[in-house]
């Protein structure tokens, strides 16, 4: 019987170990994609207590102290830091088997160098000690990552934004190097007239266009490309339930455009007609600046009306689709591809009942140019765990090459989540040890310890090309 | 090599093996689902032999004997019991690695002490001494429950159902505490207008209501939840495909109501609109009296029609559905939520594809009020073998609280289905044993056991309030 | 650590490691489906170099080569046989975990007795080696099935196939016997009313019937199947996205014909329709003449159109679909068995979300009166490796009858692909050894070496009742 979170945690064989311990751990992280505010990066943040960083904002949390029966005064309520932090220790040692009770140890342990598990008893302690902590700078927001090896990381941002906080953190060797993404959703959601049209005022005044038409549109948002391009920016990213494809134009978009422009509702057809063309043209430019792009797919958001309209998107009430989504894709990725315009492109999947329709869909466009060009993306959201992981990585080498994988991400609005690297790091360092404990590999450490050194950090580094 | 069917059946460590023997094998069971016949363990049924108690009404059987060749004679036709039960002898050794080889063994071990795999060579000899022990008074059905220490049990039960035979067992010291469940699955069969005018008949007379109208259906349905609650149910049942949720009133219900009263057919989307609306109201009613809603989805049932006309329903001719259930069942429970009318919920789910779905659509109507709230069912029929409980334990910890889980029931037809508890609750200790033993848990038993025996026990008794 | 490769590669315990070797190992191989050129068997055709056997029309390399980023010149172009073996020998040690490491392993072990890994280093000598071990005449293409214990196989062939070579290799005691599969996708085919039209012509000349309407069509189609069943054929194939099901005829199907010889355009809904009666008319007729059907479900083709038009078809651009299969499915194995006219039927399942579903619906239409009547088949095409088996075995048998399987195919293009059946029967014995050490199955030899057996070779043999 093994000890709980030892340094072979989740390792269970000595192959395994080496492989971890040889190559793997020693490695920066590049975090291609979170939702970290660059804000607290550029300031270099110092938090008050582990409630703030921990569990403001931290979804997972919240559902997991909902459904064990905690009030939401307690959750995102008034209560004040301590006393949320104290319910958050009632429910943790309840989350066994959840990947909470993972996170939570380890996270404890990475950053703080406590080695027990939460409880109720302890909370306290911990509470006081961990706060007394986050006060030295070793643990601002860039201490913090700069002890898990952060190297670079890819925050999410909006076409409009003015990028000064990762110019800043650029500029400034003691930052940790922070890159912005391009997310365009707002730049097609023309769902809501109003919002829409404040929206274009926005990105007219950054980007010195008048929008009068959808060429202008177009032109404004090329602009930006170019703008998050010269801040460093190398990737997009779009999260749709499912992708929309339309084989003829059926809607002539110069008119739906005017249409919104006049603030006259658009029918949900003429809706997602505007999303595809929009993404279709985006995606062009992406291609023609050397971009990745990302596509998060699977999610049916904001499920509980009632707890939306009081807490706001993002608080826990997101879940897993079950929408078809080949047909779509594979419309969309021929269409870029059938005029040599499609980019880099990494596609995420929520469902995994819907990974090997995924993973053999990304391939049909590999095409021979680009090692590893279409990417079956990482483990996400819901799938980050040990288990959706190795789904994640048998999806992947079963129907692809796990070798040219571009590796895990946070996509984390925490600064203390960065041990998921080292999680998926052990988890991935684990299925190839074990395959060379079953005699299902060889035991060649030297290029097995090279396949998980790429994985783990050299993919990343050559494929986005960052500066 | 382990021998097969040991005291640590399915326990792979010794942490396992502790959590089962020390927690989860001496608790009683609260079988809070299954189709047990009420009159049965109120009149104590004594079975003339094994084919009665253990092959009538077992389509799980019929379905392997139809795969392996058998003439429908031997399986639902006018062969004696005993040349029937021979039949089935000769499957069973070819039924290796379905459940029913486990389920076969488990229960001949259980209920008569046979240790041997039945095969045609022991098959009479087995047959003449099970039928000998059926005989006695410690094998009555009551006895057989008893054997396997049920505290009480769940039937399901039509509106109208008068319950004299729940009411009859809950008087008597001596039987097996039997609760009805309400499964108003007749109160909206609209699509047949004579069947339901019919049923409309009898439900007027048991609730001595009369209905003319929609409201009068609602009052009477309403009025039978009280008599089922003051009979002792908890629970509600509901069998879909999948669920129907209409955002608009597209019709008028009383329209509806009163075209089939003048026995007018609907159209198949009035039918999923009256059964919709009903739903909402039974729903709400549930809430208000503190019931538990379940609801099963993902089946397609009677495929095989010319089998249907000649044997009915439920003799073996369902499969697991590919439907889309995710949108509709957010509209649904949101629909409830919004005002704050959802009922505490199991939503059990046939399509392992979809577990993810559902698991995670489930947790978005946690909102801290009850613990454990919204549930992710049982591996229900198909899937109530290893791989299925394995993979309904692996899914609800993964994306919620296993430790919050009411645990397994056996919807089953036959006094003889039992021992499926004890196969889930070995399932679980290894599950959370194996854990242990790769480090990714801390060893500590009496928390662990703590947790196994909530699952187990606990967790059902809190959640359903049974008298 | 287990060494790679070894005799035991794939076998877990002793008991795994007996069955395989005391049973599986020997067994002659039935490939009851592939898509092997049958004029090669017949003129026993000698490859000059392993580019020819090895690399020539496998998809599956040519995707992994994609992937690695090499240039299609090198894959499909215009580079010369050795170049484009030596690009492969640099992708293979980075297809670590796809089975394409283990199929090139086992490959070039047993044809050529080569036990390194293919690398850049070693490339030039194993082309060298190997090309001048396909001089030899051990290695002619009936050499090559004969070195892997081939009894009999079954290629694809269309209705308007002559057949000359199949009967040539069963006159020939020196050939692997070679039987016609009937596969009439291009007799349905009136998508396309000029290719259509010409196939009629060339149907009429070979069946010596004039089609001039759709009766004539079916007459033309059972000769031909008559002709096939002489020729030794004993099954059909059919490859859809999904089957289409009319529950009432909505259209008239000689209307439908005389469209299409007429050169008019039939809609969607005309083809789809056309396709389902023209189905149901055949599988009345392969139940009639014993044959078995069976059916390819949910592959999406030709998603890349820009690569199709440069390469064609079944050049690496297919992929797995998400696409609702039970309804359709349930309504045609329905329809044929009201009349009680469904033949033996094989459904395959390109998505694993799928099995249950598939394993589920198939075991609907058991009746008892053939021993494994309704089979879930084998893992197919991008599932046929490790995982994507083990699920098959664990779907099947956790639904259906493991014991009345009737086993592994190719389904290749390439004479090389043989070890496919022994990895198949390496992880059913793992999985049915797994079983017994682990104490869920009793540890008797003589028994499951049978049902190891069975599954192997002799329920192929019984099922399809070979010349």
């Amino acid at each position: 019987m093994k000890p709980f979170l030892t340094e072979n945690f989740l390792l269970k064989n000595d192959f395994a170990e080496k492989l971890y311990h040889n190559f793997a751990k020693k490695l920066p992280i590049i975090d291609y994609h979170n939702h970290l505010p660059p804000n607290d990066i550029a300031n270099d943040k110092q938090f008050e207590n582990i409630t703030q960083v921990w569990l403001y904002g931290d979804h997972y949390k919240w559902r997991a102290m909902r459904a064990f029966g905690i009030n939401e005064k307690y959750i995102t309520g008034n209560a004040t830091d301590k006393e949320k932090f104290l319910k958050w220790a009632e429910v943790v040692p309840y989350t066994i088997k959840n990947p909470l009770f993972h996170w939570t140890a380890l996270e404890l342990k990475a950053y703080f160098n406590i080695n027990e598990i939460l409880t109720p008893e302890n909370a306290e302690e911990i509470y006081e000690k961990t706060s007394k902590i986050l006060q030295q700078k070793s643990h601002s927001a860039n201490g913090l990552l700069k002890m898990q090896n952060v190297e670079s990381l890819c925050t999410t941002d909006d076409p409009a934004d003015s990028l000064e906080h990762h110019i800043a953190t650029l500029k400034d060797a003691n930052k940790v190097k922070t890159f912005p993404t391009f997310r365009p959703d707002n730049s097609f959601a023309v769902e809501n007239t109003t919002t829409y049209n404040q929206y274009l005022s926005k990105l007219a005044t950054v980007s010195n266009i008048n929008i009068n038409n959808y060429d202008d549109l177009l032109k404004a948002l090329e602009s930006r490309i170019h703008f998050f391009n010269e801040s460093g920016g190398r990737l997009s990213d779009h999260g749709f339930e499912q992708l929309s494809f339309f084989e003829n134009d059926i809607y002539d978009i110069q008119s739906l455009f005017k249409k919104v422009k006049e603030h006259k509702v658009l029918s949900t057809e003429e809706v997602e007609f505007f999303k595809f063309k929009t993404v279709i043209e985006l995606c062009k430019m992406y291609h023609k600046i050397g971009w990745t792009q990302q596509f998060h797919l699977g999610a049916i958001r904001n499920n509980n009306k009632r707890l939306l309209d009081e807490l706001g998107p993002d608080t826990g009430f997101d879940s897993i689709g079950d929408l078809s989504q080949a047909k779509a894709l594979s419309g969309v990725l021929n269409r870029l591809d059938s005029t040599n315009q499609l980019a880099k492109t990494i596609v995420y999947n929520l469902n995994p009942a819907d990974s090997e329709v995924f993973a053999t869909m990304v391939g049909n466009f590999n095409d021979g140019t680009i090692k590893g060009k279409m990417q079956y993306g990482a483990a996400w959201w819901f799938l980050d765990q040990k288990d959706g992981m190795e789904k994640q990585i048998n999806a992947l080498s079963n129907l692809g090459l796990l070798s040219c994988f571009v590796g895990m991400l946070t996509d984390s609005r925490s600064f203390l989540s960065f041990p998921r690297h080292e999680y998926f790091r052990r988890i991935l360092c684990n299925a190839i040890g074990t395959d060379v404990a079953n005699g299902e590999l060889p035991a060649d450490e030297a290029f097995l310890g090279k396949i998980v050194s790429d994985i783990c950090y050299y993919n990343a580094k050559n494929y986005f090309n960052f500066k």
